[in-house]
């Protein structure tokens, strides 16, 4: 008799932990994805900012599953799910499953705003983060062929919208790129004429933070040199520049939108419920209601703590994907799906180097303590032990000499 | 009085050493390239075969010319030269010159075949090397798509055409991808199932070699499981398939061209006259005659010994580049160009681990030893020290766990 197969769409972090967690159960494991790599996307906002390459962040499915013997990988994108006839549709063939597991993620969401989804660039994905490393360097090479001093500045501003944690880390990175690095390396550069702009429509950066981190995190930033616009809300982009709501402009040749997150396509291609953010409501167990052998985990799981949604965040990614591996290993031996509680390990984001903040329940760390524990959680999770080197190499390397080793201007050609 | 303008266009061993040997003459120096980065080639077979990251092969120039206090880089495309009017054409504009240095390398040459241009791989830049190795792991990915064995075979049949160095290493190096990792990655793979086939139109492959080293190099291709056709003669190409004179087919996705190289086009767009593979004619001391500022060097100078046009192998470009640099600085002081000659240091190539062939004057190193030799040359030679710990962290991984880094299917969204 063979055994029961679950297939899990996505190899993010919920993905990929809960393949982790059926390592011993009695079924065959096919995870599914549209990239052949995991990403850590942590980090994703160091290769945006040319301190780190790609193979340092990401690793092969396929190397990271060989530990696991009773799963397999695809690459496919997915369609849509054939739930009567239980087979996940794909780009390149249907896929049959006994169990399903959705784990797609997240997406940026320009809310329906055309000039924003055209000109502006998001930072979910590998493709993305490398766009933003060739965009801002080659801003500083393109600046070097004009006389016109309007034209500099639009050319070296660089706007990030959205004052959480990607925002801010990646508002920091830049500004340090440029500060540190690049300075150096344009001998002629006016540093007057570079601008990093964070723009949060909220009076306050990093809202999912306390009161006072969120001080020292605005506190951070400025010293670093950016300039934050609270209350500032984006209406729409060109370009080479963008305006605001109540009609200021802002001459920008880079725009990087980090302020909307909606769940991937797949849930609305399933016809199934939604709740906010496109996200698909779930039982408190994770399954789709009606569909007992559809589990939906990580971003694109509408789960709810009895108050809210639970946030887009990698815990809780990674506890529902072993929690519902072993509702799976249950359901296997004819037991049932429990339900799902989430366990808040605690929230941080990083400015920069030197500074972060972080809050672990009543535990608040910012500025240099935060940072260190920022470096250590990231050192031990990242995915692998020969990638720990070489980002340590990298970092330390950068630390100590302010040297970007990566700001190459590289697109693989198609 | 302002000091002359040299003029280099080109940031590869040509262009960069001459810049670098410049450093004391009383020049301004100004680098010209249409990337922004020197890219170290002899290795960028392994950023192909997913080995090496692009940042562990390359160099941003403005990193490599802040020592040189005279030095400073644009980065544009070349369009030609106006001699008269001593200017540099750019696609970002003109750039004046007292005098000018054209080392803008060679280029893949399919040799006007059409069916080739468009559906072969080249390996001479950057961004081809990552094309190939996205096309190689695309390759296994839609193989495990198919119960086709006829598909199959054809997705995972990776032709490399051209037996000098380039395709000997590019072979080798993607026939270990296959046998020591991928192999591992794809459980049900049949090995069976895949080939590497090297074609090359001469009796031997490494036709610059003596012929002990030519046969042990053929011995060496053939242990790795490389199939060596030699007399064979590619006469055109499709999407799935390769066509020999003779009318033998060989079913194939991947088809990676070696077997050709020209000088790059900014010969022909200067309009003066050009030697064999569209290199410009140069008088003895490089200068193009009848323009006594504008000097040739690398690949792109049709330089000759008395007999032959010198090699297109960085030495040369190296040499030239410390040479046109003397010259210059005499000019400057009212002195002439010298005539350059030649001092062969060697040519090596290498199949893989283990094994290379290398021949310096009368000593000739094949197999193991000769890979030690390559190692050490290349190490040595690698651009940076950071890159060197890298380089040297990623081949030990590789030599102890047979692993590869890189493996991602990566490009930049455009």
């Amino acid at each position: 008799m063979s055994r029961p197969r679950v297939v899990i769409a996505g190899a993010g972090f919920g993905g990929l932990t809960c393949a982790r967690a059926l390592k011993r159960a009695p079924v065959d494991v096919l995870l599914v994805d549209r990239n052949n790599y995991h990403l850590f996307t942590p980090l994703l906002y160091q290769v945006a900012s040319a301190l780190l390459d790609p193979g340092e962040i990401a690793r092969p499915v396929r190397q990271l599953i060989r530990p696991l013997h009773n799963a397999d990988f695809r690459q496919a994108s997915i369609i849509g799910v054939d739930f009567d006839g239980r087979r996940l549709l794909t780009d390149r063939g249907d896929i049959p499953y006994d169990y399903l597991v959705l784990a797609t993620g997240a997406q940026t969401d320009y809310f329906g705003n055309v000039s924003m989804a055209r000109y502006a660039m998001g930072l979910k994905d590998l493709d993305e983060g490398l766009a933003i490393r060739n965009r801002v360097l080659e801003q500083f090479e393109a600046s070097r062929w004009t006389d016109d001093p309007e034209r500099r500045r639009m050319l070296l501003t660089f706007a990030v919208v959205g004052g959480g944690p990607t925002g801010v880390e990646m508002a920091g990175a830049v500004s340090e790129l440029i500060r540190l690095v690049l300075r150096k390396d344009y001998r002629d550069l006016d540093i007057n004429e570079v601008r990093v702009v964070l723009m949060e429509a909220a009076p306050y950066v990093l809202a999912a933070f306390a009161p006072s981190l969120r001080q020292a995190a605005l506190r951070s930033l400025r010293r670093k040199g950016i300039e934050v616009m609270l209350g500032a809300k984006v209406e729409s982009v060109t370009e080479s520049a963008l305006r605001l709501e109540g009609g200021e402009e802002i001459a920008a040749s880079t725009v990087i939108w980090t302020a909307g997150v909606r769940a991937s396509a797949v849930g609305q291609s399933t016809g199934v419920q939604l709740a906010r953010q496109a996200r698909i409501k779930v039982d408190p167990t994770l399954q789709i209601p009606g569909h007992p052998v559809v589990f939906v985990i990580g971003d694109l799981a509408g789960a709810s703590d009895g108050r809210a949604l639970l946030p887009m965040l990698i815990p809780v990614a990674m506890q529902a994907g072993r929690h519902v591996a072993a509702s799976i290993a249950d359901m296997v031996e004819a037991g049932g799906a429990r339900a799902f509680r989430y366990k808040d390990p605690g929230i941080m984001a990083t400015i920069g180097r030197n500074s972060a903040v972080a809050q672990l329940g009543w535990v608040h760390l910012s500025g240099f303590p935060g940072w260190v524990f920022w470096l250590v959680v990231h050192l031990v999770n990242v995915v692998s032990f020969r990638s720990r080197v070489i980002v340590l190499v990298n970092w330390a390397w950068d630390y100590l000499f302010y040297d970007r080793p990566v700001r190459l201007i590289v697109r693989a050609r198609p």
